[in-house]
This record gives structure tokens, C-alpha cells and sequence, in this order.
């Protein structure tokens, strides 16, 4: 059922995004219409507070959908956001970040995931995610 | 009114994320609950079909709706973003990244404000957010 | 340019809508792109503390967007929203609440677009939505 | 743990929204942090095509939230929803509506649920709605 194994989509966004600044999230694990992603700790994705910045949060959760989403499509580089809203709930702790998502819709042209987002070893949700995502129809 | 001009801003952000990846975006003017900012471009920023990330835009709207807070209640780097929606419109160009920002509401708590973004030399938007922050009682 | 007028568009709401409950709001002018709607005051949309509920609000922000949506591309019920994502700001007062649009994108198969409400009579916002619409292929 | 039970809720939600138009949702099930509402079906719910209206599920994303916070707090009457997102995922059957919440931050003065709507006897969900409320400190 799955289209792309998470070391696939690993290899994939490394060859897409080549000049992205940093390290990219990790793909851990992929399954039916769900993922899961590891941000690795780096002082680059600190912001004052000594926390990991929205930034980075908010782009961890739009890779995490995008990656769960090539994993049911396939290697469809053209999908694209259409929107995504996020809260942010607690601050995260100085380490990695674990991104678990999870499609709600997938159709032909529109899938829509939510991520919940946790500092690693630490069981309460630091962030929430839903993202949209435009599916092009070839 | 403004208790920080658009240098000290930028003195600012310099100042506070001091290892973040790749250029900041620039506030280049401010005023009574708005203000304009500026994302240079860079190739760091595209993604797959040459056009700037959403990562790139995210951050571009939260970081141009923190500095449009600072300017009004001065320096409180402990002001976080609560949360974030975006909807993306178009495809940006390859080109720098201008946002102009309103805030629609500045409580003692809790700040609101939209942020309209556009390619350089186009017209037409290519995304909108509405961002929250919280700003610490002292 | 525009496919509907005022009268229309409240001609057509009321037909389209004929068990709603209470009254529609009403469609006092449209232009391209924009709209202006009212919600009449009535004590149906008050909640604890005598304030106008967060149901009407999300409800007049809807419609207000569907109607000036229909306005650009005629009487096309079955548009649907994709999306809503509202915040409000301050307690609107017992008054009537005006809501006032606009487009920022009307695609062949998406609309995007804002709306702000006010209480009549005072000039602060008491709540901002942005709206995503989806528009039928014939 | 719970301060109010699923029929001191129905009475609350009852004796404070005296005059709202038709039958509010009934709380059918509260544990912690999480609850379960139906919408009874009614005509007055539909829109043109014969599904229940965006405004009747955003009514009951709201309630459904409200209702979950108190059996959590009691019977603050003045939390306030600050935001709402939805993002609307299937048709809804001409059917009664149940929603599925869970609070994922229940803070001092602000909480964040999500809320997942389905179509009785339908397994797939039709929206999904993140709510923020501001709880008043007295």
C-alpha cells in the first residue's frame, strides 16, 4: 500500500532540497496514513528562552505531512501547502522534536493531516498542527 | 508611540538569534501597528519547482509580526507566538519576499495581527497569515 | 463585472436557505471583490454575559464570504467551504455586527478570503476570518 | 476529577443560551480531558445540496469544546473561545452530527482542544476543528 519506504523519503528530501540550511527532519517510521519525524537537536533552532523556535517547529510539521503524504502518492515533488495552522502549547525543551502525523483526508486533489508535535522523552504535546495539502493532477 | 525604530529592531534580531541559518529577513519600516519587512532572496529558500519554501514564508510572517509587536511594546524577547494559521496563494518568484503586516489587536496579553506577503514586483499576494502572541506580564 | 447584485444575492440566500434559523444576514452592498453584510441584533445570538455568540460571528463570516463569492461567479450554489479559521478579538457589543470582505484569491476551483466584523457603531474589530471556499468544476 | 457530569452540562448549557434558535447539541459522554456531543438532525441544519451546514458543524465544534472545558473547570460561564480553525473534509450525511473531543492543553487561563465531526454511522471523519479558549482568572 505504501509508495515510498521512510529511507525513500529520506533519500528524496535530501535530493530535492539540497541547499536547504541545516538538517532536514528525519523520516523514523511510515506507515498507512501515518509518520513519524525527528528534528535533531541544534542550537541553530534556538530562539530567546533557550527554545526551540516557531520556526522550526512550524516547518518540521510541514515536512512531517508532506513526507506521510509522498509515502501514500509517491514521489510527487509538485504537492503543494495550500494552508496550515498551528498552536503552540508548551515550551519545547532543548532536544529533539518528534513529529507524529496523521492523514484525516486523502483525496485526488486535497489531503489533509494533523501533527502533534513533543520534545523527545517528554510526554506532553508541545505544538499542533493540520495542514493542507494540494495534490497535482497530472 | 514606537518604542523601537526599524535599526533597532534589526540590531535586535541579529542580536537574539545569533546562530540562525541564513540571512534574516530585514525590517525596513515601521509605524503605528505595522510594519514592512524584507526576505532576500536565496537559493537556500527554494523547493522543488524553483519557488520560495513555505518554511521560508512561515517564518518570514511570524518573524515580521514579532517585530511589528516589539516596535510597539519595546524589547520583551520573551513575547512567544501562541499560534499560526497561513493560507499560501500562489506561487511566490524567485525573487525577494516582501511582508506587510497589521496588527489588529494589542491587549496587555495577548497580541493579533495579519501579515499580507508578495514577491517583489508582483502585485498579487502569494500568502496571508494571522498570527497570535502571547507578551509575559511582568 | 460583478454576476450579482445586493438584491440578488439576498434574493437567492433566502431561497437557498429557507428553514435557516432566525434571520440571514443581510447583503448591503458587493463590489469586485468585497462585500458588506449586516446581522441584525437579536437576542437568539447572545450568549452567557450578553455578548453576541462565537456561533453567529462564525456564521456571519461564512456567509459573508459565500456571498461575495457568488457575487464574482454567479449563483453557484454549490460552492463549499474548504476551511474557516476565525479569532476573536473583543466582546461585540448588543448591536447589530457588520461584516466587511474581501477576495485575496478567486482561482477557477479555489477562493481564499478575509473578513473582519465590527459591532455597529464602534470602530475597533471584534473579530478576523479568513475563509477558504471550493468552487465546482462544471 | 470531573467537576460537572454529562447531565449538569446539558442543564448549564440549557439554562444559559435560553433563546438560542433550536436544539442545541446534547452532551452524550464525558471522561477526562475528552467528551462526545450529537446534533440531532434537522432540516434547519441543511445547505443547498442537502448537507448539514458549515454553520451547524461550527456551532457544535464550539459547544462540543465549551462543554469539555467545564466538565474540567465547572461552570465558568465567561471562558470565551479566542479561536476556532476548521477545515471541512467530506460531505455530512442528512444524519445527526457526532463530535469527539479532546483537550490537548488545559492551561491556567488558556485551553486547546481538538474536535473530530462525524456523520452517525459513518466512519469517516467530515471536519476537524481546533479550538482555544481563554479561561477568566478571578
Amino acid at each position: 500500500m505504501l509508495k515510498m519506504t521512510a529511507d525513500e523519503l529520506n533519500e528524496f528530501l535530501g535530493a530535492h532540497f539540497p541547499d536547504f540550511e541545516g538538517p532536514l527532519a528525519i523520516v523514523e517510521s511510515v506507515d498507512d496514513m501515518i509518520a513519524e519525524l525527528r528534528l535533531p537537536y541544534s542550537s541553530k533552532h534556538l530562539r530567546p528562552g533557550g527554545t526551540i523556535s516557531g520556526a522550526a517547529l512550524m516547518t518540521l510539521a510541514d515536512t512531517a505531512m508532506y513526507a506521510t503524504l509522498l509515502a501514500m502518492i509517491g514521489p510527487v515533488a509538485m504537492a503543494v501547502t495550500t494552508s496550515l495552522n498551528i498552536n503552540f502549547l508548551r515550551k519545547p525543551a532543548a532536544a529533539d522534536v518528534i513529529a507524529k502525523t496523521r492523514l484525516i483526508k486523502l483525496g485526488k486533489r486535497l489531503a489533509v493531516g494533523e501533527v502533534s508535535l513533543y520534545s523527545e522523552g517528554h510526554p506532553e504535546m508541545v505544538a499542533h498542527a493540520t495542514v493542507t495539502y494540494s495534490i497535482p493532477v497530472n
